[in-house]
């Protein structure tokens, strides 16, 4: 059973500062906790209700992992989702560690993307686009936010985000780095590189204008209609898929 | 001023039982209150700070509208937004009449979307690629819905959503329905129609089984990686995307 003190801390996960200093996270739901079971994350502890771990025995049993059981309302109290009736796993955050880009690889750059829930949304579409990589810059929202991991939808598992200044690494590469702006070339009509970097901007300012010579080639999403603007999410996700179309 | 009651009445149009009884709706935050202003959208009263209304004189006054000048504090303790520096303003919902599809006219299909803030992200995705017309289930979450108002950010003003029976409403058009799934046509290769419906379903169920059969074409994203799916408002960006890019 676990100590008041060790629920204490696991509760402390949420914020920002605990994380770094434990270098722990928390993930919540079924689903991410069986994707993160089977995944190269190391795992500290398990907290699951006995429901959870009957539906999963062989899963959890075989991986040799520590549990818990508990009742849902105590994991509830513990984690952030109002509603959980799986479990939670507290598991140890990836170091930070340069990303190498193969060659015809393509790779997001993301520039202060500040809302969890998009930063989220955008690991899990660049999962399903085949993206592996993710170059954010260091005032972008942390990786190892609860909410972040819950937008995932389990593709935290699948993804790497390497945290460092985009000034310095993005000139550094000879790729061709593609930035979306409300002008650029129509993304229906360019002539996509094979491999390269799509940066994406800030949700309310954009690139930031010191990266804005780095960027080889500006590109846009045709509008048709009223709104001005498209969410950073929904925008990465039409540039990647009209990117992985040619 | 506002007496206790008026204040408590728009308080109350955050409960969609209130918002159904007095046919009233809110629009919070600077960008959505200029929008609602400027459309055709008919409104009891509006609630700004005497900032908002100094950078904004010209629109307001000219618009003849009756408003209250109140504190930031107050304007946030009515409403829902956590920070509301601009304003928020109390309107008429427009009655739910059935939509007429044009000839040639791309309209969008919801079958129980539950998540007000996809509502709204699809709405202002609608905005972004020229649709009009949203025809909804009745179980598809409230239109006027605070949360959806704010998820659109202003394109609420330019799209009309008809909820109805979507078994009764369907099949009385010959036009081709799309519908969503795992499995379909590739939207990269598919040849879209010049216009029709775009069937979008739940966030976790998809396309409930009845409506199936209705459907002309299914159709899929191709997917390239590890995610077991996409968010509704993104998969409906990237089908619009490529529909419109024929």
């Amino acid at each position: 059973m676990l100590s008041k003190n060790e629920i204490k801390d696991i509760r402390g996960l949420k914020d920002k500062k605990n994380r770094q200093e434990s270098g722990l996270f928390i993930v919540e739901g079924g689903k991410s906790v069986l994707e993160l079971i089977q995944s190269n994350f190391e795992i500290v502890n398990l907290l699951l209700t006995e429901e959870f771990l009957k539906e999963n025995e062989k899963v959890i049993l075989d991986s040799g992992l520590p549990f818990e059981i508990m009742r849902q309302s105590e994991i509830e109290g513990i984690g952030t989702f109002e509603s959980n009736s799986a479990g939670l796993a507290i598991a140890k955050q990836k170091p930070n560690i340069e990303t190498k880009i193969e060659v015809g690889e393509i790779v997001l750059a993301l520039d202060e993307v500040k809302d969890p829930g998009n930063l989220g949304t955008i690991i899990r579409i660049a999962d399903w686009y085949g993206i592996k990589k993710i170059i954010a810059s260091t005032n972008t929202t942390d990786f190892y936010n609860s909410k972040t991991i819950a937008a995932t939808m389990g593709s935290f598992t699948r993804i790497n985000v390497y945290y460092t200044d985009l000034k310095d690494f993005l000139p550094k590469t000879e790729l061709p780095i593609l930035g979306a702006f409300m002008t650029g070339e129509n993304v229906h009509t360019l002539k996509f590189p094979i491999g390269g970097i799509l940066l994406m901007g800030n949700e309310s300012n954009g690139i930031h204008a010191d990266l804005e010579n780095i960027i080889t080639q500006r590109v846009n999403i045709p509008r048709f209609g009223g709104a001005e603007s498209l969410n950073v999410s929904i925008a990465t996700a039409v540039i990647l898929d009209n990117w992985k179309r040619n």
